[in-house]
């Protein structure tokens, strides 16, 4: 009896025959690209190749109105790419994430996988492309190099929508901790010294400020994304690809993903232009900027309990050291900052393939691409996580913040329209010095009347634009 | 007689006595900082002074409406800063670049030039701060922490414009190029290897199209950087600012700038919150993708004259070496190449300094400014002096882009639809072989009637949408 | 009967009682830090895993010497060490790459999974920790601060050897093509112009030279990565791991590994400072920066075959397109550099996470083990495919070469030192626009008399040091 | 009478004639390059044009042994060499730092300026170019690409050097603290919580080994800086360098420069690869790890006075806020992070420079020189006023740092090995929430005796290696 994992069909392509084994959907050319690309284990974006498997079927259903080839090839493609699309055969997929040739690899191998699986539903054998071609049918009036860009913008658009709620839901978290601390008195702090006096609710609202420009940014660049280069072919000249047929295929992958897809008017230009992408990175890097500094705020508010700031207190979400009993860490908001660094050094590396382009075409876009979708996923993962299980539930130490008021001499500042800055100074460095608080310097001092200073120094009053006691 | 070099006068702060030279402009606090931060030599960009000095006037203007203080102190500020503005005294603003302590040291410094220059117009001698003090009158209402970020992105605009103009024209210039190439048959290559058929202007085309979204993208992100936390002083709060007064700071710098400044509603966020500049930065990173893009293929395809492509001629400017006599180097696509390289080093300096904020403010300011400017200003001359000394001057080497198409199998690819991608691919195997045309193989192979051929190869044909022949 | 897959166990920790799979290795440490940090879906690296089971191993070992809990535990701990370490139960190890909290999360799953294989393996059942502890008894005298970076460091030696490994591999590749090319006369090209002569072979070892220092670099890092702070538990200090405990850790560890690991004499300081990882992963970058090179350089060289530099020829090692028949694209040539760029990318993760410390501890190590481990292992590969599939293939179009000298204007640079550098530049110039050879051009001129000439313009005299004819 | 500012010369180069101002030393090349190089403002730095004017009299010192040409122009360029490595004409170095050419206009500036001044030296006038030729004496037997990396290399080891003691004092001031604070008991924290008690001099040397790294790897890196490509010529082969020339260079250039400069075996090699810049611009990157976390640390550890953590008092050096009287704010480590930032981003412009190499050479030298230059004058500039501004003078807050090991719940840690995690971790909670201290808890509980609990929790036994009460 045959061993089915020993045993084999033979393919050939340009470079002559090789042993697939028998029960693989996948054919030569992955077979040939698993043995070149085997570098990092990973294979393609599950997105990036749900987008590629959307644009094969869209294209055989394209065929199948546009009569080019057996309506029948058409529906059977049709079919494996539901198949595919709704999990199946995900082993299949085996081409390294870090892949030369611009991505054919991973369009050879979605095409073969298609393929074979349409053969077998027509009920011929896997391998068996006189049935089924994965060149001549499932990758028809198609180049890697108009369908890969088509399937990288499809698959960041639905991760753009998913962080865009992601961020959504944070910032109404932060919003919610504005409301909730919008009369905790507390220090405010400029380069980790003692400032000014103000409420708890206004830095969530900042917080929130920051996180809503991160929302509105990514709303914004999907105008991008959504032009597409289908039709283009290899250099965007379109050879190969009839009028009609890109035409509808625009119309078929808008009913398929209902997004808004254009079809881009010079072809050309997404074949060869990779900076839509960077930009998009661009802007999940200042995201990062707002995460990493919120994550850091927070980490930084809640440190201690005894030896830390201990203004803030974080949800506690699994014990935090296997040495130190009863230690709790920081650890979502920790994620969260670990997260936005790596989507800044993702940045880079779409950074480096975006101007790696050379001519009418970019050979790194498998780079850009698993680096994008990477950031895209980790970090609506990351920004969803921390708002649940960190921002939600975060609680603030009324009694600590009220007293470091009291305590500073941060109310000196409300004196200079008064007294004038050098003599503030004074009081201020006076205060600090004798460890008494302003009020207490200026009523020995007598600079001002006790009534006057009350206006002045209301802690509450402070908060507010405007001079305290005008 | 008095060594007017040798000459002190004596100033005073809060860490006590020291000697200023007499003839300087400057004081005490700027004296202090020369001290702490003598790291790189270079000052602080004349474009954040230039908003830090728009600031000031605007101020004193305020005041003047508002009977802060009296008029005579607010007129002689209102000149200091003209003069200033229109070039004056510029040595005296000798704080360097990278200094500690969010752009304290910038301000001080332009408070005490101003103090000092409007003391000397009012009569008194410099270091009398009686009659014109640097906090108490030219500070006054203000902080470094909302006057520092308005100065910057009052700056930063300003090059959003210039560099944008520059992006016009480069645009125009490639367009141009677009037009003149519109019939010049070349080789595409993809991966640098040959490829299809292409028109030599539509290569340009696609540039066109990718610098047209740099200035997009930079007229869109204008509106973010308009929002100024002015009257928000230390922290955001507003405390010593007078409701009034931010109010008609906010329509007086929209008078002096002519740019459409909008008060932010939550000027704590603009105070600690620094992403709008890296969102901008970010930009510029993507602008300078698609710069080196552009530029390095020029010079790839202007390499040679005899071992490279050959198929452009980019205007000679320089001559080209020292050693190699008559060789000329494509040195203004080098000089954009290595301006986007610095553009995306600077881009690292703005995004580790953006997220290097703390609580109520951002300590890392003055490197967001100096890396946001100088990447401002050097892509905006680069691009200009790119198009100008460059792309406007490019001709094209007609008779050998011709040949190439002629010479290569790149055709084959036309045949897919006719013979099928596997015989298409041997045909293409054949011509390579054997120094042959694809024409010829097929000729001699009798795959194809003559006059068949002559519709499907029409090398005209092929660098336009669809099938050639059908 | 009891569903296995809905199945559970109880336990608990200090946030409370949680159901585990009672198939699970892992505990309710483990079980938290999966909710916590669903961001990437990638596990642990799993060079770092082994090396933190090496040192539970080497612990377990320490304490049966020491006599610290009942040997039969410690056995049991061994033999679960050694099951784990040939590959048994990996799906256990289930947390996120992408994790807060320093490593504890990784810590606690190893802790786990080895106490319940121990605990099975004397007779229990998992969830048992009366019998084996993961904290008492597996993390013994242990902090994650301690065996963490250890554990990194004993994966980065492997690593890093292996990696070295495949640089003295490509250094021999390219040797051996210096070597074959030694004699091959082609165009040196400086800015992508036309420079003076060469011979083949110089080229590659030009490259050769720089792949030495990578190798160079990698071998003299390693001592630094030997420095390991066992021993020294959370913070450095070394509280609650005896000092004999310490010296047998470092010995058995030596043993373990064959790794000269030596205990640092100041454990505090690679606890907190990641430096030394930066350190490694910026070689890593400079390797990366040689690969891009020479990967770009052999592509460049390869171009055409028509349109293109085509003095080499790439090993064909898969088809190229799918829609350009007979194309075939330097693919591995591709991946190196794209490889590389990645490994550029994660050195930015390393900096900014090195740069993350604060105190005591860094709690980005998660990131710099992820990136830098990730670095060297595709680096590793990389640069292996590329030698094994691209380099040992190369082929010289020698004819091409040789003509490319001949027709260039190149050998003007020889004239210097006759008739100086002007002159010389005339020369060069008219042959140029003459289309003619430096030589016809001198005999026309009747500048040098021919004999003279044959000396000066030899070609292979012209790729030595001196002055030919001189 | 001529008006010296609007009197021009007559020079003419390849390109044609072209005016240059009669006081100008620079001639024709430059003024060209000023012209296409208009782009920062900012001249080459002044570091590398003493390296090169270095190598142009190590050049004319050669040629007078080697009678090259007249004796009289070796000496006159001597002369000017000298007069400019002495400060002189400094302004006649005009062209701009960010310069297309792979340096070509920074040494065609120096080559003009150097003739012209040996010019009137001799007795002509500037421009008479018959008397001493820019290229056929000051540039002879030189190619901008052998002697710009040469000169890099000089001016590298020079910087190099001074960082390297600059780290040196400050590892210095770094011990000098841990043994003045050795016997202060304060708190560890890791992840910003509480963690263990220690000795804060601890701390400082943790500092101290780091940066003893920095140190130690500039040390050894100046190895690989040392070996240079003079005589190379354009690309490598030596081409118009006779070898008596080059050996000759090497050995007057190692007595010029006092560093043991060797001549490269592989010229080529220096020429076209920049690795060794990367690899020392990647450890200026790790060394700003340090410097960032160091500083980073001192920030906090200083933050307050009365809402941080208060620990250490930084020297005051400048007011520090126009708005809050007697803030003083932590200036000079920021300014040491800000400038660690910089030089993070001049890495990645040295990372993009040093891959942009095609080919015989790399066209980015310049970004590569102005990058690396500019760290490693900012870096040797920062680090020496942060020692001796700020290191040298913090002061501890002993009282404090006291109290805070006796209020937490840290000392827990040292019951685990009396009893077990579990118990201990109730233990450090009870603590917590009762604001009782670890002891008061344990006592209550009669979980261990009391004379055996002084010994346990003895806080100066739980700073050192081991199981205290063992």
């Amino acid at each position: 009896m045959e061993n089915p994992l020993k045993s084999f069909r033979e393919e050939q392509d340009a470079l002559g025959v090789r042993n697939i084994p028998k029960a693989a959907y996948y054919g030569i050319h992955t077979a040939r690209a698993m043995d070149n690309f085997a570098v990092s284990g990973r294979t393609v974006n599950v997105h990036l190749l749900h987008g590629l498997i959307t644009v094969k079927k869209a294209a055989a259903q394209a065929h199948l109105q546009l009569n080019t080839y057996p309506a029948a090839i058409a529906r059977a493609i049709v079919q494996a790419c539901d198949e595919l699309l709704a999990g199946a055969y995900r082993e299949q997929f085996t081409v390294d994430a870090m892949q030369g040739g611009a991505g054919t690899s991973a369009n050879m191998n979605v095409n073969e996988v298609i393929a074979n699986r349409a053969i077998e539903l027509m009920g011929g054998e896997r391998g068996d492309y006189s049935r089924v071609h994965p060149l001549d049918h499932v990758n028809c009036c198609q180049s890697t190099n108009d369908i890969y860009p088509t399937a990288l913008r499809i698959a960041a658009i639905g991760l753009v929508r998913r962080l865009s709620q992601a961020f959504a839901s944070l910032q109404e978290a932060l919003q919610e901790k504005e409301h909730a601390f919008a009369d905790v008195l507390k220090l405010g702090r400029t380069e980790l010294m003692d400032a000014l006096p103000m409420m708890a609710g206004q830095g969530f609202g900042a917080y929130a400020k920051a996180v809503a420009r991160d929302r509105w940014r990514l709303y914004k660049v999907e105008e991008r994304l959504r032009e597409i280069n289908i039709g283009g072919t290899a250099i965007g000249t379109g050879l190969n690809a009839p009028v009609k047929y890109t035409f509808l295929m625009t119309d078929i992958l808008q009913d398929l993903t209902g997004y808004g897809l254009a079809r881009s008017e010079y072809p050309m230009d997404p074949t060869q232009n990779m900076d839509v992408f960077a930009e998009v990175s661009g802007l999940l890097k200042a995201a990062s900027i707002n995460l990493l500094k919120i994550s850091g705020d927070l980490r930084l508010l809640a440190s201690g309990p005894v030896g830390g700031l201990g203004e803030l207190e974080l949800p506690a979400v699994q014990a935090g050291s296997s040495i130190m009993p009863g230690k709790v860490n920081p650890v979502m908001a920790e994620m969260a900052g670990l997260v936005a660094m790596r989507v800044i050094a993702n940045d880079t590396a779409v950074t480096l393939a975006a101007a790696g382009g050379q001519l009418e075409l970019n050979a790194f876009m498998p780079l850009i691409a698993d680096a994008l979708l990477e950031s895209l996923e980790v970090l609506a993962n990351a920004v969803r996580l921390f708002e649940e299980r960190c921002v939600r539930g975060i609680r603030i130490c009324e009694q600590r913040c009220y007293e470091r008021v009291e305590n500073s001499s941060a109310l000196a500042a409300a004196l200079i329209h008064h007294i004038g800055y050098e003599k503030s100074a004074e009081v201020a460095k006076r205060a600090s010095q004798e460890g008494k608080t302003v009020r207490q310097v200026l009523l020995e001092a007598q600079l001002l009347p006790e009534a006057e200073l009350d206006q002045i120094l209301n802690p509450y009053q402070v908060t507010k634009p405007g001079v305290p006691g005008k």
